[in-house]
């Protein structure tokens, strides 16, 4: 067996069988296949796409290419998912409300991909946190407190984490096999029994219609149903950023004062929705209404922010940027973006998917897998679809540490909000 | 302009401007593209096509990735160029024929990689005869002797190069878009201003049928043409070797003897064929059976020989060895391969590939590029396609340097020979 002949298969249109996906997913993940082979492969597998069976093969391969975690010890843990989407703060504000109402959240995310950003690299900027630490401590620190969020740090799916890398600088991401495979390879190394999907669709979401992202469910659901572990899915419009800010810090910050109540409609919706679910499939009851009812109690009385406080503690974060949100670094050029027009007008539509390639623009996502990413950058938004706006109002802020780009980016976000 | 914007066109089936495709090339050939970026790329073009205004534009940026020979001292230059093939001496016949009546040949020449060899191996087995000489040393010998054949020296077409690598790897080799722009780039920047290609289609060929073939042709004409170069196409068949030869120093030899009047037919047809359309090009006669007479005529009054000894001299070559056939070193094992089954009968196949393959592994050709190559070794086939065959007789010889391996080929090569 050669990657020359399984790579031709594919590109010819016929179905991989099992040996041959395993034959790659291994040898990829131990360095015998180049990058520029896997990468050619996963074009035409995007171009080509999979059967179901090649899908839950391509799944299992990967989960099994490095350890799989056993969460036995600390009993029923619920893991919850998002197929990404710009501006997407919800885990920061989701985990915590869930673990303080005695649900375990062992946790690990990914880093940003493309236009849409990565839970990891939005925990890095609260300073001291660290992202990669060992199995037992992970474990431990759940047991201990409840809530564990951490990079894919163990050896967990590592040829997921190649091929996701490669796939973010070959724009062949938006696949359905690709992206039902990466996704759920992860939820079972990561050991959760019960898996709760956020499948986002719109301008801002992978999936661009809301029957590719029932689509990209159903075929998720099937494979945790095919590997055991019970799985259900939400889907969640994504036509505009969710929440205000966009960028990594900026984010941070959002989460925070979310969790202190101040929250955008948008997010708190979407928090609900999924922490609900959450909460049933953990056996904390089935009525939603109620479980929502339990999660907007936990914010009031300051629980939840203070399970957050513990988690940022617990993986040495520094909680003074916690308990004073102003501490934390900010873009060196702060520049409005001002409503100019004569006639006032409302907010018809914001692109998510160009904000968030504004906000890779300004430094705070990848081009390529290597590229480092700025935290402090990003965009800030004060007027959202639906909204009235007047001249000479502001319609967000672009936070930029390179005053050119940042004037740039102030022109870019002008023609990016579509005004009527 | 990003790579994955590009990327991303060319996998949803839409045409690359010019500039984009530009900006591939450039950005690939100084390595800011990375290689796993251009083979998603070229799997995207391969599943999904070119036009030809894309194709044009890939050729054109290729040419234009290096330095492009300026041949304007010499005059009118015709150069000849083959989609490979298996004992393919065309050149080493051709050109001294062409240069003997008065057509400049200034050639550049790759090696052998795979299963197919490459010319300027085959020169190299002359002793003394330099392939690589200063660019003003290549031009001032075409002025003063009418000829000179070489290896790729000079910086020419980088991006093919890297290209080309690529594509092997990655089983993206048999695209008509991509094997038209990597050729026709190679013969813009080495400077010709009329191109004769010889389209190989068969077993031995990349176009495994006459139809791919002129397809393959058709895109080149048009490239030639609107890149201002001339450009003619002929079709050859290339099921089995062309000529009694494949091997290094044995098809130099076969050639020498070509240049003495001593030629197999099928290879006679295609150095015919090829010459008379190279001199129609170059203004000497429009009459192709008339240019085809000449050729015959500079062979059988010496000609042709005197100004391939000519050449060789003016290269540092040692010409004793073309006026001595029998001076080139022998392989040390020269074992026949017999017929032995008891009926008679017909010679039905002679896999190309096969034989290239064998040549290969008898040490006459690279599997990798850093591989050194043992001129003396190759196959002398008594009997090819069509041939009557008697229990008993002689079907080839296989010369050799290492006698396991030497009778290890001898019972491929039985193998290899389909008789019914």
């Amino acid at each position: 067996m050669n990657i020359q002949d399984i790579i031709a298969k594919k590109r010819d249109k016929q179905e991989l069988n099992k040996e041959e996906i395993y034959f790659f997913i291994n040898e990829y993940t131990n360095n015998k296949i180049a990058d520029y082979q896997a990468s050619a492969l996963i074009m035409a597998i995007y171009i080509n796409g999979m059967s179901k069976e090649e899908t839950l093969n391509l799944t299992l391969a990967m989960a099994s290419s490095g350890d799989i975690l056993d969460l036995s010890e600390i009993g029923i843990v619920v893991d919850k998912h998002s197929t990404g989407g710009v501006g997407d703060k919800v885990t920061l504000i989701l985990a915590p409300i869930i673990a303080s109402l005695g649900v375990p959240v062992a946790k690990m995310s990914g880093r940003g991909l493309g236009y849409t950003g990565g839970t990891i690299d939005k925990l890095e900027s609260i300073p001291g946190y660290k992202v990669n630490i060992l199995e037992k401590e992970f474990i431990q620190n759940v047991k201990n407190i409840g809530i564990s969020l951490i990079g894919q740090t163990m050896n967990l799916a590592p040829a997921d984490k190649k091929i996701y890398a490669l796939r973010d600088a070959t724009s062949t991401t938006e696949s359905i096999p690709l992206i039902a495979s990466s996704i759920m390879s992860k939820k079972i190394a990561a050991g959760a029994n019960k898996i709760v999907l956020d499948v986002t669709y719109g301008s801002g979401a992978f999936m661009k219609t809301k029957e590719q992202a029932e689509k990209l469910a159903d075929e998720m659901i099937e494979i945790g149903k095919l590997a055991g572990r019970e799985t259900i899915a939400i889907l969640t419009p994504m036509d505009e950023p969710l929440g205000k800010n966009v960028g990594n810090t900026l984010e941070v910050v959002e989460a925070i004062e979310a969790l202190n109540g101040s929250i955008k409609n948008d997010l708190k919706e979407v928090v609900l929705e999924l922490g609900s679910n959450m909460l049933k499939l953990a056996g904390k009851g089935n009525n939603l209404e109620e479980n929502k009812r339990k999660m907007i109690e936990n914010i009031k009385n300051g629980k939840a922010l203070e399970k957050f406080k513990e988690l940022v503690e617990n993986q040495g974060g520094d909680i003074s940027y916690i308990e004073d949100i102003n501490k934390f670094e900010k873009a060196k050029y702060i520049l409005p973006v001002i409503y100019e027009a004569n006639n006032e007008g409302i907010v018809r539509n914001l692109k998510a998917e160009e904000i968030g390639k504004l906000s890779v623009f300004l430094g705070g996502g990848r081009i390529k897998k290597e590229d480092k990413i700025d935290t402090a950058v990003g965009i800030t938004f004060n007027k959202k679809i639906g909204d009235k706006v007047e001249r000479g109002e502001i319609l967000a802020y672009i936070h930029a540490n390179n005053e050119e780009k940042g004037k740039e980016a102030v022109e870019r976000l002008k023609q990016i909000y579509v005004i009527e």
